[in-house]
């Protein structure tokens, strides 16, 4: 586990000193985040307008947005990822099947192969007998 | 695309008139966490204690902190959504190169069964022509 961490950070100009177990990367990045946030809304002289309580209360806003936007995308990204695995069990599936049907017909022609050559010998066999009884007409004939 | 709204909505006590393409429904959620934020963090006595300046940083610190462990589940989620197209690519794959040697297999043992029977027909032939030539010889024995 990590342990707890005093870090300092600095937002809209002021140094503010957290402790927390995210790690210092993490909440510079956060500060920096809310930073650039901050930057961005006083550019416009709109937000400069306001007083401080309304721009206050537009930055939770913006902040919150990014937030649920995020939410929104996860959620999608959610069901995708659901669907995705629907998709791989079916084609596991599918996969399963079709190697049980190939097995099944490399097994029935190895079968067959096995009763061909078979056959093969008795041909051979039948016509050996057929040459011999033909030769013995001959013979007799002869 | 979507006309712009102006829907009216509460924050922290106060009633602010907000302009933008989101839609009420949306605003109104937005605004509720925001509310349900704020009740949180005023319930403990080490924010109340903070200067509003500080209260407001530490708001905007709980805001971003809840975006960015969404954005940190979205890539989780987009990672994990990319190794699933790879294993259903090499799954698809897979299933085409099963479906060939199964279909390899089927020809084969279709080829090899005309050739079977081709072969049955020959062994019935040369019983007969067999049992013929016996017969003849018998005779001329006989």
């Amino acid at each position: 586990m990590s342990s707890k961490n005093t870090v300092q950070v600095l937002i809209d100009g002021k140094v503010y000193t957290l402790s927390g177990y995210e790690d210092e990367d993490y909440l510079n990045r956060v500060a920096s985040y809310i930073n650039s946030k901050l930057a961005e809304l006083k550019s416009a002289e709109g937000f400069r307008r306001q007083n401080r309580e309304t721009q206050n209360t537009m930055t939770y806003l913006n902040i919150a947005d990014d937030y649920f936007k995020c939410k929104r995308q996860a959620d999608i990204l959610e069901l995708e990822l659901e669907n995705k695995n629907k998709e791989l069990y079916n084609l596991k599936h599918d996969l399963i099947e079709l190697q049980l049907k190939e097995e099944a017909a490399r097994k029935e022609l190895s079968g067959l192969q096995k009763k061909y050559s078979e056959q093969e010998k008795m041909i051979v066999r039948l016509e050996t007998e057929l040459a011999a009884s033909r030769q013995s007409v001959k013979n007799e004939e002869g």
